[in-house]
C-alpha cells in the first residue's frame, strides 16, 4: 500500500483509474467494455441499493423483473426510443453452439439455430413493460402501476470508463403507468425528488435539479428531468434522470384503459433510473489523492480499530479493549473491524483503510492503555484526535454524522465556487477553459446555437434549472431574448 | 376472485399454472421461454435471497458482480462445461440495428456491426469468473476467494415452465478458490448444509442430502451435491447444488499460486447455486386448492386484519381498533395490512389473501368490539379461532412460529409416507406407478443400470443420500452386489 496512485493535479483522469484500482472497486473484465466489481466496491453499490429500494419502497413502488430480452419487433414499436438504441445494442442471432468441425476442442454458432427473430439484450425495458402493461390494464381500477426493477443493461458503447461508461451496467429502472397526464408529471417529479434526496443525504453529493433540453431527452420522452452534479474536475455528471412518457409507450402498444366514465383512454406513463454511474460520481466528487472518501451513510465500514504493538502480550491487552469496543459500537448499529493482522505494520493499516475511504480510524496503543484514551482519526479532514475510552463509546454516531455534513459542505463549497455567471460568449469560453465548472447563461432556447456552442465549445446545456428564477437577457451566442438562465458545462 | 383454480386431484399441472397466474406470481412473456415476475412473486423471491444472503455472509461470503457474457474463447475453454451448456446458450453475433431499407420503420441486424468473436449469454458464470481469478491469485495469502454473485441467466430450454425451467432465470452463484482440496471439500459441503437449512426452516421444506450420481452431475464438477425435496404430486425437485470442481478450472484457466514453500500449485474451485426455480418448489410443496401457503419466515405479508362493516359508523370504529392492531404488530417486527376498502365484501377479501397464502387473517367485527375479541384464521390449517383482543396483541409470533411449524411437519409427514424402500425392480415400479415419491432402492453403481432404469421408467437417481447407512444388497435392475440405497424419483 501507500500513497501509489497519480495526484488529481497532476492527471485527473489517471487519478480516478488508479483509485479505481487500488481501492479494490472495479476492473475491466476479458468482454470488451464490461467490468467486474470486485468485492469492497459492490459492498457500497448495494448500500446504495438498499437506501434506493427503500426510498421507492416508501413512496409506494414494488419491484418486479421482466425479461433480459426484447424482440426486435417489440423493440422498434416506439420509434424514437428504438432509434436512440439502435446503434448500440447487443443482438441475440442464435440459440446453440456445436463443435467446429475444422478445430478439435472448438466450438462454432450453430448456422440450423438462428432465431426466426432476434432478440435485443435491453439496453432500457421500456418495450418489454409496455408489451405487458398492455395486459395488465383494462381499468381505471388497475391504475396507477408503480413498478421498479433492479437489472442489468447493454449498450454498446465505444469509448469505456469504469462506472461512468460500461457496456454492461446495473441499474435500477422504475415504469410506472397512470390514468392522468398530471399524475405522471407528478410521479415524474416525486422521483426527481427522491433522486436528489438521496444524492444529497446519502451520497452527500449537491445536486441541481432541472429539464434537459430537447436535443438531450431520452429517446421516446416527451420531457425529461435530471440531477446534474460538479465532479473535483470541474466537468457534471448527470446522476440521474426521469423521464414523463406522456402517452408516446401507450401509443406504441396500444394501452388503453376504461375510465369512470366508461369511456378509453390511453395511459400516461414515467420511466425513472440511476446505475452504477453512480459510484463513479461517488468516488470523482470526495474523494482524494490518498485515496476513497465515502460518505459515512454509504459505507461498507464505518470504524476500523487498528492496534500498536511490539509483542504479543501488548496486543492481547489491546484487544480486550478494542473487543469491547467494537461490541459497544455495533450494538450502536456501526459496522465495524478490528485490524488485529501481525502481518502487516500499523502505517501500512492506516494507508490501505485510507485508500479505502473507511471514515473513523481508530488507534490503540499501549500507553492509551495506561491512559484510557484511543487515537480516533478521521478521513474527511485527516484530522486526529485523543479521546477518553469512555467518550468514543458514544461519540461515534455524532462524529460520523458530522463527517457526513463536512463533506456534503466541501462539495457545496465547491459546486458554489465553480459556479459562474456569465453575460458574453467570451467569458463564457474564459470560464469553461480557466476554472471550469457550471456557467450560468442565457440561451435562446434553439437547437442549432445548443449545437454550436457544443460544437465549439464541447459544453452542453446540463439543465434548465427548476429553480431557476425569471430573468430577462440576451444568449451568450446569438443575442436573441431569453428570459432564464440555463446550466452549462463540460460533461461525463 | 373465489375459488377459481383446477384442484389438484382433478390436474396437478394445471392447478399450478392456475395458481401462479391467480396468486399473481409470474407469467409468461413475450419472449419465448422468458417469464415477467410480478410484483407479489418478487416480494417472495427477495424474502428467499434476504434470508440467503445474510447466511451467505455470515459463513463469510462477500458479493460481486461479473460480465452477462461470456466469449466463445473462454466459454470453451474448460471442455466437459463448454459441451454440457453448448447446446442451450444465447449467442450475441452482432452490436447494432440498422434502418431496414425494404420496410419504413423496421430495422434489422447490421451485418456490418459483427463481433469477431461471439458472446455467449451466462449459462453459469465458472468461465468467466475463473478466468478473473487467474488475475487475482498469485500466492496462498490471496486465498481462500469466497464470493458470491446475483444474477439472470439464460439457458436455452425448449420445454419451459414458470419459475421451474425457463429460459432466462434469477440466481445466485457461488464461486470460491481455495489452497487446498480438503478445504474446498469442506466448502461444497457447508454451502449443502446452508441450502438444506434454508430449505427447512424458512421454506418449511424437508430436504434429503446426497451426491448425484456420475450421470447428473454439473458439468465440469468432479462432485455434485445436491438436496432434493418432493413435491405433493409425489415427483422430486432438486433444491439447490453445491459442486466440488477440483482443478478443472484452474485446469482449464491456469490458475495457480506460490503455496508457503514457494512452490506452484493449482487452486481448487467450488460453486453453488439456487435460482427462482425454488418458487416452485415452494408453491408445490405446501399450497392447496385455495391458494398459496406460505411459511411465515418468507411471507411478504405475515397478518392482514378484515373488518366486517355495514356502514361507516361501523367502519370507523373497527379502524380504531385495527389500526392500534396494526400499530402493535408492527413494533413486534411483523408485516400487518389492515384492508379497508370498500369495494369488496370480505368474503371476496378472505378469498383473495387464501389464494396469496398470507399465514394470518383477523376479521374484526361490531360484535367483536363489544365483546373485545377478533376473530383469527389461519391459513395453513383453516382454523378459526376467536381470541381476546389484548391476547392478540402479543401472541401472533408464537403463532406464525406454530404455522411455520405445522407447515414443515406436514411436508416431512408427506415426504415419509412417500419414501418407500424396495428391493425388487417389480415392486419398484408398482411403487413408481403407484403412490409415487421417493424409492430408496440397491443400485449396482454403473451407469447403464442408471440409464436403463431411466429409460424404462422415467425414475432418475435423485442422489446417493449422505446418511445412507451401509447396507448390503443386489441392485433392483442387474441384481449385481450394491453397499448402500440410493434415492430415486420420478422429478422436474
Amino acid at each position: 500500500m501507500g500513497k501509489e496512485i497519480t495526484s488529481r493535479a497532476a492527471d485527473y483522469s489517471q487519478w480516478y483509474i488508479d483509485l479505481v484500482k487500488k481501492a479494490d472497486l472495479a476492473e475491466n473484465s476479458d468482454v470488451r467494455g464490461c467490468m467486474v466489481i470486485k468485492p469492497y466496491g459492490y459492498s457500497i453499490w448495494e448500500k446504495m441499493q438498499q437506501a434506493l429500494d427503500k426510498m421507492f419502497k416508501d413512496t409506494g413502488h414494488v419491484n418486479a423483473y421482466f425479461p433480459l430480452f426484447v424482440p426486435k419487433s417489440l423493440f422498434e414499436a416506439e420509434e424514437k426510443n428504438a432509434e436512440g438504441f439502435a446503434k448500440e445494442c447487443a443482438i441475440v442471432t442464435h440459440y446453440r453452439l456445436k463443435n467446429d468441425p475444422s478445430q478439435k476442442g472448438k466450438l462454432m454458432v450453430d448456422p440450423e439455430a438462428k432465431l426466426e427473430e432476434e432478440l435485443v439484450v435491453r439496453p432500457t425495458s421500456e418495450a418489454i413493460i409496455w408489451s405487458t402493461y398492455k395486459k395488465w390494464i383494462q381499468s381505471y381500477r388497475d391504475l396507477p402501476i408503480l413498478i421498479n426493477q433492479w437489472a442489468n443493461v447493454v449498450r454498446w458503447e465505444m469509448r469505456t470508463r469504469l462506472f461512468l461508461r460500461t457496456a454492461e451496467f446495473l441499474w435500477q429502472e422504475g415504469h410506472t403507468a397512470h390514468a392522468t397526464r398530471e399524475e405522471a408529471i407528478r410521479e415524474t417529479e416525486q422521483m426527481l425528488d427522491v433522486y436528489a434526496d438521496f444524492a444529497e443525504n446519502f451520497m452527500a453529493l449537491p445536486v441541481i435539479k432541472g429539464r434537459k433540453s430537447e436535443g438531450e431527452r431520452f429517446p421516446g420522452a416527451v420531457d425529461t428531468y435530471c440531477i446534474e452534479a460538479l465532479m473535483q474536475d470541474g466537468k457534471a455528471l448527470q446522476a440521474g434522470t426521469s423521464h414523463f412518457l406522456g402517452q408516446n409507450f401507450a401509443d406504441a402498444f396500444h394501452v388503453q384503459f376504461t375510465n369512470k366514465e366508461g369511456k378509453l383512454e390511453k395511459v400516461w406513463g414515467t420511466s425513472w433510473g440511476v446505475s452504477t454511474r453512480l459510484m463513479g460520481a461517488l468516488i470523482m466528487a470526495h474523494s482524494d489523492d490518498d485515496g476513497l472518501i465515502i460518505p459515512p451513510r454509504l459505507a461498507p465500514l464505518h470504524v476500523v480499530i487498528v492496534p500498536i504493538f511490539k509483542n504479543e502480550d501488548e496486543l492481547a491487552r489491546i484487544s480486550a479493549k478494542a473487543d469491547e469496543l467494537v461490541k459497544t459500537l455495533r450494538a450502536q448499529g456501526l459496522s465495524v473491524k478490528f485490524d488485529n493482522r501481525d502481518t502487516h505494520k500499523p502505517g501500512f493499516k492506516f494507508a490501505e483503510y485510507e485508500m479505502r475511504g473507511v471514515p473513523v480510524r481508530i488507534a490503540i496503543g499501549p500507553r492509551d492503555l495506561d491512559n484510557g484514551t484511543v487515537e480516533v482519526a478521521r478521513r474527511d479532514t485527516k484530522e486526529k484526535n485523543v479521546m477518553t475510552f469512555d467518550r468514543v463509546k458514544t461519540d461515534i454516531p455524532a462524529l460520523l454524522d458530522d463527517i457526513q455534513k463536512t463533506i456534503y459542505d466541501r462539495a457545496l463549497a465547491f459546486r458554489t465556487n465553480l459556479t459562474t455567471r456569465v453575460d458574453t460568449y467570451a467569458e463564457f469560453k474564459t470560464v469553461l477553459d480557466g476554472k471550469g465548472g457550471f456557467v450560468l447563461a442565457h440561451w435562446d432556447g434553439t437547437a442549432q446555437t445548443e449545437a454550436a456552442i457544443k460544437e465549439e465549445t464541447k459544453a452542453t446545456i446540463r439543465c434548465i434549472p427548476l429553480d431557476a428564477p425569471p430573468e430577462e437577457g440576451v444568449c451568450v451566442y446569438s443575442g436573441k431574448p431569453s428570459n432564464k438562465r440555463v446550466l452549462f458545462a463540460r460533461a461525463y
